[in-house]
């Protein structure tokens, strides 16, 4: 197969995030992601079917991301979650999905594109370095924290 | 000082965060958390005159949080800042703030407060996991990665 700029195509139909994830999760994704205020936003990579194939294009990946904020720096995008199916790997989609993700951070006024990645995954890291990332675990010591379940329950009173 | 629960409460009155930000800052702040669909939401805490003083609250500290998401766990809230002016900490100013948060993300349905902390920050980083967050950088080795200025420009070919 060539370079994916010639079959792939990315395109923001959020509903078909739903093929990738089990029935009940679905629900609330579909809930959360069309309503009046959607609380994320999901770009969907495309494999183009050749001339003459009976079927229409399928969907080999997503981007999903939300609009962050940083009292100094203001309008930013948070890239939560990137999947490319195993089989279409090493083809460049998910480098073509984050860069389509940084054009529509520009156009929104964004100044940072964010997001997070497990250290026992080399490849994406060296990725997003490849790409122009800076690790600012490494370079200046954020560590992530999260209140969940019983914690954040007890946290609000509740 | 007694307690801060007898002379401080905690607002939704964002436009007040301008009293600690530079003018410039102050304009897109003002900008981004007013509109129909606001990138950040604010909590201020006041402390409240005593009885017969003639200034109204004055605003002593600040929690800046937008809704995040996750493909897995649904809506989530992001602790993206959090300030209590130097002369009111250790009053127990910054813990209320982070509750109040607590309580408005299990109130919208959101399953995790998230946040980041710098590794100096040993203060800080107590106060959370007294709290009951969990390091998810040394318990699970996440990093925090950003792409910014020239790099995304760049990355978006732009």
């Amino acid at each position: 197969m060539g370079s994916p700029g010639n079959n792939c195509r990315l395109g923001t139909h959020p509903i078909l995030l739903s093929l990738f994830i089990p029935n009940p999760i679905s629900a609330a994704l579909r809930a959360d992601g069309f309503g009046e205020t959607p609380f994320y936003h999901c770009l969907v990579a495309e494999i183009l079917s050749a001339p003459g194939e009976p079927q229409g294009p399928c969907v080999v990946g997503y981007g999903l991301y939300y609009f962050s904020y940083s009292t100094w720096k203001g309008r930013n995008i948070y890239l939560e979650d990137i999947y490319v199916k195993p089989e279409y790997r090493g083809q460049g989609i998910g480098s073509k999905i984050i860069k389509k993700v940084a054009e529509v951070a520009l156009d929104k006024g964004c100044s940072q594109l964010r997001l997070a990645v497990l250290d026992w995954n080399k490849r994406a890291m060296d990725l997003y370095k490849a790409l122009g990332a800076q690790d600012l675990t490494e370079a200046e010591g954020w560590h992530c924290f999260r209140f969940e379940g019983e914690a954040m329950r007890e946290l609000a009173g509740k």
